[in-house]
């Protein structure tokens, strides 16, 4: 039997049932104008998935439920699966509220299939994720809990779901997104199914957001599950952007289709593109008589370019913003950031700013000015000294009284304090003032070493309405900029000098550029060292690092240049107090930013924010690590 | 069997093993010196329990198993009941790392007690909050997840833990924390474990944020529990406090113990002290032989003065911060602020400052100076009407070039511009300055109501190190400050006239107090409509506020004053458009405000942040709201 299978592959739009809704009313017209048996939607593709507690909405509920009424109402002489929450108002989630599912539908002829071998005619979610940035526990009900208050094992309820299609019945398994992902759960939501028997097909409905690389493993984890089953399975997932506040995401879509050899005979691209993707689909070879395709690794600098370009575009658009400020100091990282945004929303839409104090080389405001030529941006230079001298005598020179004495003491504002003054000068006094004048926000361009130790002003640098480039570590920054001037743009937008130049926050002498001097961040160590803290899968701390200094193996297992840690740290007291340097300020001072810190765009598995939840409670160091600091310090 | 018991009601510092540690055995001294048979510390006594994501760091969990291992060293002829995380090297968590156990350790004589009727020799969690500010699920592997795991039901393994104590068996009930709060699960980890036979005693260790009206309900539910099981129970909760990043709570204490009527015979008093409570308990009488308590109710504004008081003074101390800086407007929240901090740090620690420009009435800003004075506090004015206009000034002269054409065009700056303008001016360029120069931080003092609708100016009025009263409602700073009056202080700190005043930002002469101008916020209605958005357990959303308006209902269901609606808003147009205005900037620019909000400390069930979780997705009007204002307007 051969099906004609729609993939909905739509762009969500988080919230919003009531325009999802009317998207998939399209595309359910569209499939059955092409004669489609049937059309998948993603998960949760009436509501939206990354919704915070707008769960805890009893009228958000009903509404989601009536929308999806609409739905299963269209489904005349076609199959439509799709998402949405379920709802049971007569039983209670583990929080006391009304229990919700993440629900899996299947509507045909105006009616939910599915009813006779499961409590409700509805699939839901067996593994839920609930960790990274997701919160399915919180939300909703799993299958796994539902089987445990049934008194049930999970596998009783991982029922396959037969419908009439074309004619025949067919055996749909139905899962949804981590339900594919099993390897680390006991439970094993489609090899459970496919023992029930009569399995045709599984439809995995996803809402998946990219991050760097993630594509290839899926189709290696969801390839192997297809072989080992033998039957054919397909991936759809959305396209769009969701959030959680700190954490903003790009959907890519993506959607797959593979035979039951685990090949790959449909593939959605371009990536971050909405599409009703057409498949046939021969159940009787299980997928075999179409021919595989090859799929390209999702790894390169390239994902990240579209993937940042999308979440740009679709962010300001989101959030209403049609203009945007960037403060270009003649550095790398405002440089890519204002190559970034003039792609995504125009240069015309950009206004870029330099606002040098006197610590300003002539250098680097040449290369900005330059940069703006480059990128057709409306460009101005607004200079701080005179601001930033008049804040320094305005409180140096005014007396603070004590009541009790009555006697009066005047502040002293250090160099130290004239550099946070300075950036906060920049964004605080400037940047918000003529982004609200041009008529939208300013950006954030720190990027995610400084990120992770706080190397930046709050107020300052670090303020803005999006950390775009902030999941990305230096060299990334580096490898983007070059993508922008040979892949995007094939010119040089951002100036070579931009990109020789020692990276500086030419805050005070101490950071001349044209001395050579700059941040005290040694990148090609230090995003390597900080990498290892934030973003491994067991996440490095101190004692690790120092094992493996102690070791000698450190620069393999950070995966940076071997020979670098001695030419830095010649000796070993040097080497720990820089190790407990960062490790300080990443656990201090650099989380007390990151909570006031704009969103970060992710691309990595882990960027700050609800990726990676933290506590300002200080850095830590485990006896061992005091131990082995002992040892290689000689003491005692 | 009479059982001398001590509750060690410890202070946790989170993330320090070695600080806790050493307090456990310095109260273990104390008890074994006091011939206690059985020490009971509280949940994740040695990790503590708000720690982010460094449950992922696998050489912070064996240190915590090392640190274990001297507690359990320490327990020769005592009986020593503690928290700690448990390891399983061998197993996965669902997230693919090693597994953790939120659990329960008894240790006598240098062994670990309980593993002849349970998988380990400890217990563990079986129901792990997921909801509000906690993420068990996401660190831990709860005993739920392991009976599945293990073909079992959760009561399979809930057995009770027998040792000899006093040279007789005593079987104890070992639960932690949520497992106390069954009322939503349908597994009772309590009546399970009483059922196995042989329970003298109950033990529930906690680690259970303070919130008003907490202590209240957990005593209702505990004391049935008791009384049902018909086995005295001990409840042991730690002290100190723990964070979220965005969301800081404190730990009364407030430890218990109840008889087998469900009567309470102990109670810690005063809340948030660190103490080593004695009690003797007659085992054979199920503690009926000591006398009964009264319990006082805990959701008074009291109580809100304690654990901000304790709050303050903690989290300062937590990050090191000495010194304090307050802006004081001559309004009531800087002042009930700066009351607060005077008493938690001490008046010789802050300095307020006040910053007037020209739209500043001399009444707030003598009002100010009145205010200091009264707190014999450090005390300036820094005007800013000249910084201002400066910055006014240079932008709007200043040309920006655009480089396609050639021209060059210049920003304006409106008045309502001008306004965000004075806030950032006062917070980023003054208080940030003056605060490093007086070697500290600054507050943010902004109140709920603000926060709720982000009624403020990010980087300005809405920035600080902590916002203190942030979690209070507008009524309740108000109940605060005559609190601090009447009761902390005994006399009039804050001046009767900032209390009398009108609240107004005086950022324009349209917020002149003296004119009985001020805030748009309509305070004895905008509390308690953003209260129902936020703060209710279902949460209500404009359908529902419309449908009890439609009903003439709104008010009660508000708990707001009967009559005000109508005089706010003479028709329904003007409530509709007021329910909107609010709703929209609830979900939209004060979304985007909160991710940059400074740590909340939190006294609330559902303070903004860590326990108010959301996505900047803009506002949502569900299909019943848009037919019921057509309905109320009258159109169709």
């Amino acid at each position: 039997m051969k099906l004609k299978i729609a993939l909905g592959q739509m762009e969500i739009v988080p919230g919003r049932p009531d325009l999802n809704t009317r998207t998939m009313l399209e595309m359910i017209g569209q499939a059955r104008d092409a004669g489609a048996h049937m059309i998948i939607f993603p998960e949760m593709s009436i509501p939206g998935y990354l919704l915070g507690d707008t769960w805890e909405q009893r009228s958000f509920l009903r509404d989601c439920e009536e929308y999806g009424k609409e739905i299963i109402d269209a489904s005349a002489h076609l199959t439509v699966l799709f998402g949405n929450v379920g709802v049971d108002w007569e039983k209670k989630g583990d929080d006391g509220r009304v229990r919700k599912y993440n629900a899996f539908f299947i509507a045909r002829d105006g009616k939910l299939w599915g009813g006779e071998n499961f409590p409700y005619p509805l699939r839901i979610k067996t593994l839920q994720p609930n960790y990274r940035e997701f919160d399915d526990d919180r939300h909703f009900y799993s299958l796994r809990k539902l089987a445990q208050e049934l008194g049930k094992t999970p596998e009783d309820l991982l029922t396959p779901v037969y419908l009439p299609v074309h004619g025949k019945q067919v055996g749909l398994g139905c899962v949804l997104c981590e339900d594919g992902w099993a390897e680390d759960y006991f439970t094993k939501p489609m090899a459970a199914i496919q023992k029930r028997g009569g399995v045709n097909l599984f439809v995995n409905i996803s809402s998946s957001p990219f991050t760097l690389g993630k594509n290839s493993k899926r189709n290696r984890v969801f390839s192997k599950q297809a072989r080992e089953t033998g039957v054919p399975l397909i991936y759809v997932n959305n396209v769009g952007i969701q959030n959680n506040g700190k954490t903003v995401y790009t959907f890519d879509g993506s959607s797959t289709v593979y035979n039951k050899n685990g090949e790959v005979i449909y593939y959605s691209q371009p990536a971050f593109r909405q599409s009703l993707g057409m498949v046939e689909l021969d159940l009787a070879s299980g997928g075999t008589a179409s021919p595989p395709l090859e799929v390209p690794e999702d790894n390169d600098i390239g994902f990240i370019y579209r993937a940042l370009h999308y979440g740009i575009k679709k962010f300001t658009a989101a959030i209403g913003m049609k203009k945007v400020v960037i403060g270009i100091s003649g550095g790398i990282d405002s440089a890519v950031s204002a190559a970034m945004y003039a792609k995504a929303i125009g240069p015309e839409n950009l206004l870029l700013v330099n606002m040098p104090s006197r610590y300003n080389s002539q250098t680097t405001r040449n290369l900005a000015r330059q940069l703006a030529q480059n990128l057709n941006c409306s460009y101005t230079e607004l200079p701080i000294q005179d601001s930033v001298d008049y804040t320094i005598k305005q409180i140096e020179s005014t007396p603070v009284i004590n009541p009790v004495t009555g006697e009066e003491f005047y502040l002293k504002i250090t160099p130290f304090m004239s550099e946070n003054i300075q950036a906060r000068d920049r964004s605080a006094r400037i940047l918000a003032a003529v982004a609200a004048a041009f008529g939208g926000g300013f950006t954030c361009n720190a990027n995610k070493a400084e990120t992770t130790v706080g190397y930046s002003t709050l107020y300052g640098d670090q303020s803005g309405f999006l950390a775009a480039i902030a999941d990305l570590w230096k060299h990334q920054v580096y490898a983007l900029a070059r993508y922008l001037n040979d892949e995007v743009y094939r010119r040089e937008v951002i100036p070579r000098g931009i990109m020789d130049i020692v990276p500086s926050a030419e805050l005070s002498f101490e950071q001349a550029v044209d001395e050579g001097k700059g941040d005290p961040i040694a990148y090609p160590y230090h995003d390597y060292l900080f990498r290892s803290f934030v973003q491994w899968w067991d996440r490095a701390t101190p004692e690790d690092i120092l094992h493996w200094y102690d070791e000698g193996v450190l620069e393999e297992k950070l995966g940076c240049r071997p020979g670098l840690v001695k030419e830095l740290f010649p000796t070993p007291g040097e080497f720990i107090a820089d190790l407990e340097r960062w490790w300080n300020l990443y656990n201090g001072i650099g989380v007390a930013k990151r909570i006031q810190a704009p969103p970060i765009l992710a691309v990595s598995r882990r960027a700050f924010g609800f990726d990676h939840r933290e506590a300002q409670n200080g850095a830590y160091y485990t006896r061992r690590y005091r131990e082995l600091k002992k040892k290689l310090l000689g003491e005692n």
